[in-house]
C-alpha cells in the first residue's frame, strides 16, 4: 500500500502490519470521535482482552514520564512490547510541558517494541475518558501485550482514566506536594501500587511509613498494595516495579478479579456513553427556537431554572 | 413560633425574621435536594438579584477562611452584613480541615452580621455545583447584601463554584504551589482579583511579577485584574482586598457586565439541570431488567458499549 486509505478497518489492518503512520492515523481517529472511531470500535470489541493495562498517576512533577521511559527499557530488555499513552486532559493549557518530559522518552521512539502516543481530545465529545479506553482497545486488539497509560495530574479526570486499568500505579514524591495532598484519600482508594519515586531525596522514608499507616487504616482486600521506591532518572528500581506489575498481574487472574474489573469497567464506560448522549440531548434543547422566551423570562426572574428545565424538557418530548 | 415548621416557605418566612435555626434548616434542605428544595428555589426566584456574589479559590492551606475572617471583620467594622458559604466538595475525605479553619471564624460566629455555613452535599443529586447557586439564592432573596462563596481547593469543581460569582477572588501564596501550579492558566481565566496571601513570606514580589508577566500575555477585557496583596493573620490588606471587590462590583454594573455574567451563569445552571436530568435517566435505562443480557453480551466481547448504548436507547423510547 502506497498510499494510505482513510478507511478505519484498512489503517487497522496496515497498522497489523506494523504500519505505524497508519497507526497514528488511528489514534488520530479516535481524538476525533467521529463516526470513524465508532467503525473502529465495533471492527476491534471482539479482538481484544489479551492486553494488560497498567495506569499511571501522580501530581505533575513527580517524575512519572521518566519512571515510564525506565520501565520502557526493563521491557525491552527482556523483549517485552508496550505501547505508552500519555493522557493531556488540560493540553490546551500544559501542552508544553508534556513535550518537555516526551524528550526523555527519544530513547525509544525509533524501536519497534514501543510505542508511544499523547493523546488529547480533538472534537471528542466524552473527552478523553471515554476516547481513552477505545484507544486501549485498538492498541490490545493491534496485539500490544502491555499498555501503559500515564495521566498528567491527580485531578478527578485524571485519576478516573488511570484507575480504569487493569494495575492503577500512584506515583509520590518524598513528601508529597500540594496536589497529591489535597486528594490523597481518593489517592489511596485506587492505587493497586504505590511508586515513591525520587527516593533518594530526604524525607523518603517518613512517606513510606505515611502511606504505610493509610495502608494499616484503609479497609484492604486480598492484595496489599506494595510500595515500590526508585529514582527514575537512574532507572533504579524500575526492575522491582516490573516485578511488582507482574505480581498485581497474577493475582488479579488467579483470584478472577481480572475479569470483575473488566466487566465494572465496561458497564461504567457504557453510563458514560449514555450520559453523553443524553448531555449532547440537553445541549439541543438549549438551542431551539421556542427556548429564548424562556431564556429571557429566566432572566426576568419570572420562573427558576428547574421550572424552566421542566418545561423544556416537556418540549422536548412532545416535539 | 415556638416549634420549627419543616414546610420550607414557613421555614423562608422564619429566616427573614431573623431566626437563625430556621436558616440553617433551609440550608440542609437544599443540601438534600429533594422535593422540599424545589419549593424553596420556586418560591424565592424572583426576590432575588439584589447581592453581590464573591467566590474565593485557591489551594487549600493558602489561608483562604483567615481571609475570609478578617474580610469578614471590616465588614462589620463597616455595618454591613455578609453571608459565608464554605463549600467542600470532597467532604467526606477531608471534612476535619475544614472544621478546623473554621475556629478561626468563631470571632464571628455570634454575631448578627455574618452568618456562616460550611456546605456539602447529603444527596442533592447535582452535587454541590447546583446546590451551591440554590444556596446563594435563599440568602439573597433574605436580603443578604453580600454572600461570599469560599471554596476548598483548584479542582475543575471547584474553580467552577467559584467562578459562578459576580466577583472572582484567586488567593494564591508567594512561591505559588504544586496544586496552583498544575491549573495556573485555568486560574488566570477565572480571576478578576488575586490576592497574594501571607505576602510577609519571601518569594512575595516574584509572585507579584509571574503574575503580573501572564497577565499582560492575557487579553483582558476592559477590567485587568488587580493584585492585592495580604497577611490574612494580621488582616493586613483586607481593607484593600474589600475596597478593590467594591470597585470591581462598581466595574461590573456600570460596564453592564453584570446582567451579561448573571444571564450566562443562569444558562450554565439550566444546562447542568438538564444535564443530570437526562443523567439520572441514564441510570435507569442501565437498571432495566431487559439490560442484563446486554451486559454479558458486552462482557463477552459481543457488541461494543456504543452499539450497547444505542440498542439501550431504543429500549428507552419503546419502553
Amino acid at each position: 500500500m502506497n498510499r494510505l486509505s482513510k478507511d478505519p478497518v484498512a489503517l487497522f489492518e496496515a497498522a497489523r502490519d506494523g504500519h505505524r503512520l497508519a497507526l497514528a492515523r488511528l489514534m488520530s481517529i479516535i481524538e476525533r470521535g467521529a463516526k470513524e472511531a465508532r467503525t473502529l470500535g465495533a471492527h476491534t470489541f471482539s479482538q481484544v482482552g489479551r492486553a494488560h493495562t497498567v495506569g499511571m498517576t501522580g501530581a505533575p512533577g513527580s517524575g512519572k514520564s521518566t519512571l515510564t521511559a525506565a520501565l520502557a527499557a526493563v521491557v525491552r530488555a527482556i523483549d517485552e512490547r508496550m505501547a505508552i499513552l500519555a493522557i493531556d486532559p488540560s493540553s490546551p493549557f500544559t501542552g508544553g510541558a508534556i513535550l518537555g518530559d516526551r524528550v526523555r522518552m527519544q530513547d525509544h521512539v525509533t524501536d519497534e517494541g514501543i510505542y508511544i502516543r499523547s493523546m488529547a481530545t480533538r472534537g471528542h465529545l466524552g473527552g478523553l475518558s471515554l476516547a481513552t479506553p477505545q484507544a486501549v482497545r485498538v492498541l490490545d486488539a493491534l496485539g500490544w501485550p502491555w499498555i501503559l497509560v500515564e495521566t498528567v495530574g491527580v485531578g478527578q479526570i485524571e485519576v478516573d482514566i488511570a484507575r480504569a486499568a487493569d494495575t492503577t500505579v500512584v506515583v509520590v514524591n518524598p513528601g508529597w506536594g500540594d496536589a497529591v495532598q489535597a486528594n490523597k484519600a481518593g489517592l489511596m482508594e485506587i492505587a493497586d501500587i504505590f511508586v515513591i519515586n525520587k527516593s533518594d531525596r530526604k524525607g523518603a522514608d517518613d512517606t513510606r511509613r505515611d502511606i504505610q499507616q493509610m495502608l494499616e487504616l484503609s479497609s484492604l482486600g486480598d492484595w496489599e498494595p506494595p510500595i515500590v521506591m526508585t529514582v527514575g532518572t537512574e532507572g533504579e528500581g524500575a526492575q522491582e516495579l516490573w516485578a511488582t506489575i507482574g505480581e498485581h498481574r497474577s493475582h488479579l487472574e488467579q483470584s478472577g478479579e481480572l475479569s470483575l474489573r473488566r466487566h465494572d469497567r465496561i458497564k461504567a464506560e457504557l453510563l458514560k456513553i449514555l450520559t453523553q448522549s443524553f448531555e449532547a440531548r440537553a445541549q439541543t434543547v438549549l438551542q431551539g427556537p421556542r427556548r429564548v422566551e424562556l431564556q429571557e423570562k429566566l432572566d426576568r426572574g419570572e420562573i427558576d431554572p428547574y421550572a424552566a428545565a421542566d418545561l423544556l424538557l416537556e418540549m422536548d418530548t412532545s416535539d
